[in-house]
């Protein structure tokens, strides 16, 4: 029989009528003689009734042998429910059935298909196609098409034109670890997985495509954390001859239109802008979360007469001020904040708490001249607890800020709610890496600088501003983006200041450097971080919540167990030997 | 400036107005002291006059330095032309340039860029960025756009959702050859580029996602053809709860969205259904062309008597008749299709010519004794060619369809306009490869068997039907699809049929089987060759034309020289070494 709905759909308008269902048994009870079954589909839940007065012998004992997650189809009679539950869209109606066959038997479940899951991530994954039955986990991944259908509508309609681009690109050292394809055709040579199609859509907008955008996977082997992949998803765009104003307004109406359609917010529209200087000075990060304030403040010319060498001769000192918090914190919470601050590069973590007009804590001793500036200086109330850093500026900067974030977890401050967009402008083109002992792109080598800090390309680096711009969304880095170079002389600067020799640029990069040649209009774009937007849109405080079929933190499938031994003939095909492995 | 409009756009309707347009130089004219630029966007051409007598004299410095491919912004007001090109949408109206910014400068391009190259395919792929800008390759990619929009709100419409599947997978040899990415975290592991989302979809219809698509990248290693590249798109989709005869339908109105909006074609539904074996036997195809006849007829019963060997004692005797055809081909172009004969495994291709009343050519003696049969079966007429395949049934009928569609393509008897969509249907499950010696999935081994026959998976393979559909555009697979098995007792009959172990099937689809443990519904879908059916719609001959960065015939990027050699350390880091490398 064809189905009539999905059962989550039948509602009191439907009563009267005869109907097919199909989906998965949740629940079963057998209740003064009637049965009754939870009957799920990806739409939701309807109660199924059996009675034994007027059922047939045959879907009596259907029904009876029924269990959890069988599959069936059932036709009835919609009829409305005696006792009404208005927690359920189906709530109203249940169907007397008249005829059930299963289609499908199964097991006992190694969880239960229930929202609030207590099962490991490994089981999780192992069993993924249980763990997306989960009302919840089905949600989040028909929010996610939601979301790319709104986005594609949006950028259909601005006359973006939708371009794939290839999977199997050329490795280029510069930026993250690549994934490599070993090619079978061309021995010993690899293709790479791509870390964005950065190259080649400015490719197209050499080739006039004026609007490019593609929803595309991306590739980086890195080692994982909560929020990353070993494959994820960006929304990238590019377009010419808009200026980074105009690229941005088209990004905030994508935003928009994407919390209109799945949330139902109206967002502000512009955003604010803040430049990287004032978020790393002000929040100790370069994606401020700005539902909340505790910024930090600078105490450097402060303290600089009191007798505590810490701060009299620390590079900075600088402050938060938890509000109220001196009764919360205890020394030992503190002692956990220190352990937080260590791992940030700190070399300790100073407080004090103040009461009753006066400081206290280990160092309220040395800052007993500086006690009124400070209070004024910090607005300080009654109960405040006050965390200094006292060291470079940088590392003070990075370790209150994730401090601030903390804190605001820990005491709640945070309206889960609120989506608090912002762009993070006026970006360092730079930045020092310690582990390379060098200058690498904030962004990428195709970022444009900023014209007037241009001439630092040959003087001081650290000194080169980039027309790039962040999207942050309550404290996470959203997507980002930058007009990029299109004049061959400055694309060689640039190639240059980043260590390149002539050789080594013409060798990576000389195919784009070669186009450089031949009309490449102004342009620039950007990315927006698919899995994170998400994420965020759906609560969820980790990327594998949104995706279908994630790796787990080893970068493994525990379903399939991917990746796996291949054959040798696979390998020789390759011409490849795996080292240790066994020779012949 | 801000861009006013598209170049390609301005019409009689802006006379008057003062417009900025932003693209590149196409042709420069000096005529009479007048200087004209064809000006090109990715909308169309427009054309820009500079008059010495009214022009600044910087205008004019500037107009007389520009060169083909100059990226140029100009402002000016739009007049009406003296003499308009009714060829051109923008032919009714001209710039008068006042003024004109150079935006980057530009070499001799390696080949002009117009539609109708000659430049070779290589040289293509090496400027892509400059084949792109080709008027018709910017038309091909934008038309793909078009196609997956209308796919997408179509699907949408019917509530499937998009869901994203994984790229890193895990390998498993049943099929074509893998593309493998070595694991660093797992060394001596591999994940493998997916063929398809084959078991994928089928999971996500175990999670009770009931209607499943995504537009998604494929891929094979496999030698590169015509039609075939190392990485292809493939319109996915699946169902739960329908039949081969809903899901057909859905696909028919797919087709007929996509027809109507990029072509303005309205399709006749239903499609017409082919039995497997009748497109094999009718049209030696199991993708028949029927835009034109010329059907394979049997003649193997009739010449059984004849004195002629090769004839009489062969297994099978097929002919097709080529209309009028006889003073087309003389002997030397019948030694030609001969010689495609034999690639198709035929010892030779006999014929003869109808005319007067007889029969000539080297068997035509032979056959005297039944050239009134024959004249009736085939229903001959003045100046025939008939064409004979003495063969196996399975010979004679590949020759001849290849021959058809060879001769079709010669005597130019196909309307390209006319778009004949058909679903073959009633698949065999098995076919048998000589390379292998042993039978293998005719589609994959997921395929539902149809009922009738499933008792041969124990007995005849070559008796197993499959629940399997094909869809066909004009002699070209388009799509194929299938209901699946749900049940793992005949899942695992089918590994065995197949010649799996029992250890083998587990090793390899352990997971899938374990899926089925857990109520597995009945489920089927299909997925569509975005890149032929973009290649049919945009009426070219190779799919390189409608992908923005395809490979050429050896797999090799000839832009970025992809695939590369990478660094010692790269291979260091994955535990890999190349055989035949310089070891240290």
């Amino acid at each position: 029989m064809k189905r009539s709905m999905y059962a989550g759909r039948v509602r009191e308008e439907h009563i009267g009528t005869h109907i097919t269902l199909k989906g998965w048994v949740g629940r079963r009870r057998d209740l003064g003689g009637l049965i009754f079954i939870d009957l799920r589909d990806r739409e939701g839940v309807m109660q199924l009734v059996i009675n034994p007065d007027t059922a047939s012998k045959e879907v009596m004992a259907t029904a009876e042998s029924i269990r959890s997650e069988y599959v069936v189809e059932v036709t009835g009679l919609v009829e409305a429910r005696e006792q009404a539950n208005p927690n359920l869209p189906t709530g109203a109606v249940e169907l007397k059935v008249e005829a059930i066959t299963v289609l499908n038997t199964a097991k006992t479940t190694p969880f239960e298909i229930k929202d609030g899951i207590e099962a490991n991530d490994d089981t999780r994954l192992r069993y993924r196609y249980l763990d997306l039955r989960r009302p919840e986990m089905l949600a989040n991944l028909k929010l996610r098409a939601k979301v790319t259908h709104s986005i594609r509508n949006y950028l259909d309609e601005l006359e973006f034109i939708d371009v794939e681009t290839p999977f199997l690109t050329k490795s280029t050292p510069e930026g993250a670890r690549d994934y490599l394809v070993p090619s079978r055709v061309n021995k010993g040579h690899f293709y790479a997985l791509p870390q964005s199609p950065q190259i080649t859509k400015q490719l197209l907008m050499n080739a006039g495509f004026d609007r490019y955008y593609q929803i595309v996977k991306c590739f980086r082997d890195e080692d994982l954390r909560g929020d990353r992949q070993p494959e994820f998803t960006q929304v990238d765009m590019e377009t010419s001859f808009l200026s980074e104003q105009e690229i941005q307004e088209i990004t905030e109406g994508l935003i928009a239109r994407v919390m209109k359609e799945t949330k139902g917010i109206e967002v502000t529209l512009p955003f604010p802008r803040m430049k990287y200087d004032d978020a790393m000075s002000l929040y100790g990060s370069d994606k401020p979360d700005t539902r909340f304030d505790m910024l930090l403040q600078d105490l450097t010319e402060l303290v600089k007469g009191v007798d505590f060498k810490v701060f009299s001769e620390a590079p900075a000192v600088k402050a938060i001020v938890v509000k109220g918090a001196a009764d919360h914190y205890s020394r030992k919470d503190i002692d956990k904040l220190t352990e937080v601050a260590k791992q940030y590069g700190a070399k300790g973590l100073a407080w004090v708490k103040y009461a009753d007009g006066t400081l206290n804590g280990p160092v309220a001793k040395f800052l007993t001249d500086v006690t009124s500036d400070l209070t004024t200086a910090l607005h300080l109330e009654d109960k405040d607890l006050v965390l200094f850093v006292a060291d470079s500026l940088e590392v003070a900067n990075t370790t209150l800020g994730a401090l601030r974030v903390r804190l605001a977890k820990e005491l709640d401050l945070v309206d889960n709610n609120q989506y608090n967009f912002l762009w993070v402008v006026d970006w360092p083109m730079f930045e020092w890496s310690e582990e390379e002992g060098r200058y690498m792109s904030a962004h990428h080598p195709f970022t444009l600088p900023q014209e007037e800090t241009e001439h630092e390309l040959e003087g001081d680096l650290s000194k080169v501003r980039a027309v790039a711009y962040d999207i942050v969304l309550n404290g996470y880095e959203l997507g980002g983006g930058s007009l990029r170079i299109n004049h061959k002389e400055l694309q060689e600067r640039m190639f240059k200041a980043l260590g390149f020799t002539t050789e080594a640029a013409n060798e990576q990069f000389g195919f784009l450097l070669e186009a450089m040649d031949y009309g490449f209009p102004p342009h620039g774009g950007l990315a927006i971080g698919l899995d994170r937007f998400v994420m965020l849109l759906a609560g969820e405080d980790n990327i594998r919540e949104v995706i279908a079929f994630p790796k787990n933190n080893k970068a493994t499938d525990p379903m399939t167990q991917a990746p796996s031994l291949v054959s040798d003939k696979q390998l020789d095909e390759l011409s490849l030997q795996v080292e240790g492995a066994d020779q012949e």
